[in-house]
């Protein structure tokens, strides 16, 4: 497996195609609607542009790099591919679609998921980006497993579902989490307090992730049913922000009744 | 002000005391309703044990160390200091009991809250633990500051509404992103996926969090408004979940009515 066609020119597409681009791989082509987009990633990995479906080359490896509600439609437009390249890979990098939406392509499938957002912008080094790979086979697993390998030093072979949920598990552990401290942040700025008098508490948080066994040290009112301080929070947050009040209240539920 | 009297044994009065006994303030006493736990801190601190409220003696510093909900009724019981100690502080160390829950005691009032969960078992160099001073006065104020100045490099004065919204900020902060990590750690135990993978996000995440703007570094489905992931992610964990999904569901939407 050496000639790699991406198609995308968005967030994933750009920095995979940096990444590949410094491997033995070999970025033969670009595909992107938009040709101004297109030629200049192409142009930055050594690759040749392409705006048109019909034209995409003979490779051993397609990734779909495209926003998740696309991959489906995409795979339908390429199953021209079967007859120039039947013993090509196709692949997807999307946490929460299936594998099987490559199928329709007729070519061995499967999927490359960093578990990290990447922006076009923001250089990334791979080699600590976890790796999920997916296939529908021992074959396309090893494949891509061993692709996987020039990128990153952590990489792992899963189901369409543990990625599923690997995907869910990070949204709580990264989109939620920064969500809850959007909201520190904001009461600190309501009530002219600094941000860094919580530095302390986030770094004991932070340091506390690691271990084996979090639901056994949760704290806090909540988790040891201390009404009188919910109530009193819940009285507080009324006042100025209904939706925060809302949140404070569904987590300290489930916070109680997992205690 | 140098001679303490603490009245509680619990976690706040036990780390208290401890850290107290090593700065140049004496502490006299130590009371509290069970004789043995009394006595035991009472000894690690060279103080005399006390168990009947009638024999507190004259003191600069009340320290009121009892949970939240039992400072407004031992408040009540110790008006009898204002006779034998009129130039006294009385002080409790509550994030979210208002400090005129101790007015009733007609001693000068205030609060000491330390902003850190403490546990009688740990030891903690309150050093860097920041100490939150309220007071009714300006005398009553520089007092405490003086005093949380002896145990800790980072004091400050607030209000009572203060440390209210700086108690909430803490659960966000501390409580709730901590809830996440546990959504995150039990999706990742139930479809054997090894919970380090999830480290580099969480890094990153709480790397982030000493930003000043963190509304507006909010990633994922939610702040994308990817409404196919969305769904994709609750159906998933309705089967498995339904707490979990209700969780999923409510931040998702806090998040995406924000973007």
């Amino acid at each position: 497996m050496k000639r790699i066609v991406i198609l995308g020119t968005g967030n994933v597409a750009t920095r995979l195609a940096k990444a590949l681009h410094k491997t033995a791989y070999e970025i033969v082509q670009i595909y992107g609607r938009t040709p101004a987009s297109t030629r200049k990633l192409a142009k930055q990995v050594d690759a040749k542009a392409c705006s048109d479906l019909q034209k995409i080359e003979v490779a051993d490896l397609y990734v779909v790099a495209v926003k998740d509600d696309a991959i489906s439609s995409l795979a339908k437009e390429l199953k021209h591919l079967k007859t120039i390249a039947p013993k090509a890979i196709i692949v997807h990098n999307s946490g929460s679609v299936a594998s099987t939406a490559l199928k329709v392509t007729g070519l061995a499938y499967g999927v490359l998921y960093p578990l990290q957002s990447l922006k076009k912008q923001v250089a990334i080094d791979f080699f600590h980006v976890p790796f999920a790979v997916t296939g529908d086979t021992p074959k396309t697993r090893k494949s891509l497993h061993e692709l996987a390998r020039n990128l990153s030093k952590k990489t792992f072979v899963i189901s369409d579902e543990q990625r599923m949920a690997l995907h869910i598990a990070a949204i709580f552990a990264n989109n939620f989490t920064h969500y809850m401290l959007v909201q520190a942040q904001q009461l600190c700025k309501e009530h002219k307090l600094q941000w860094d008098l919580l530095y302390p508490l986030i770094e004991h948080t932070f340091k506390q992730a690691k271990q084996t066994d979090l639901a056994l040290l949760q704290t806090g009112p909540a988790s040891r049913k201390d009404t009188q301080t919910l109530k009193a929070h819940s009285a507080f947050l009324k006042q100025n922000n209904k939706a925060q009040e809302k949140v404070y209240r569904l987590i300290s539920e489930m916070i109680a009744a997992n205690n």
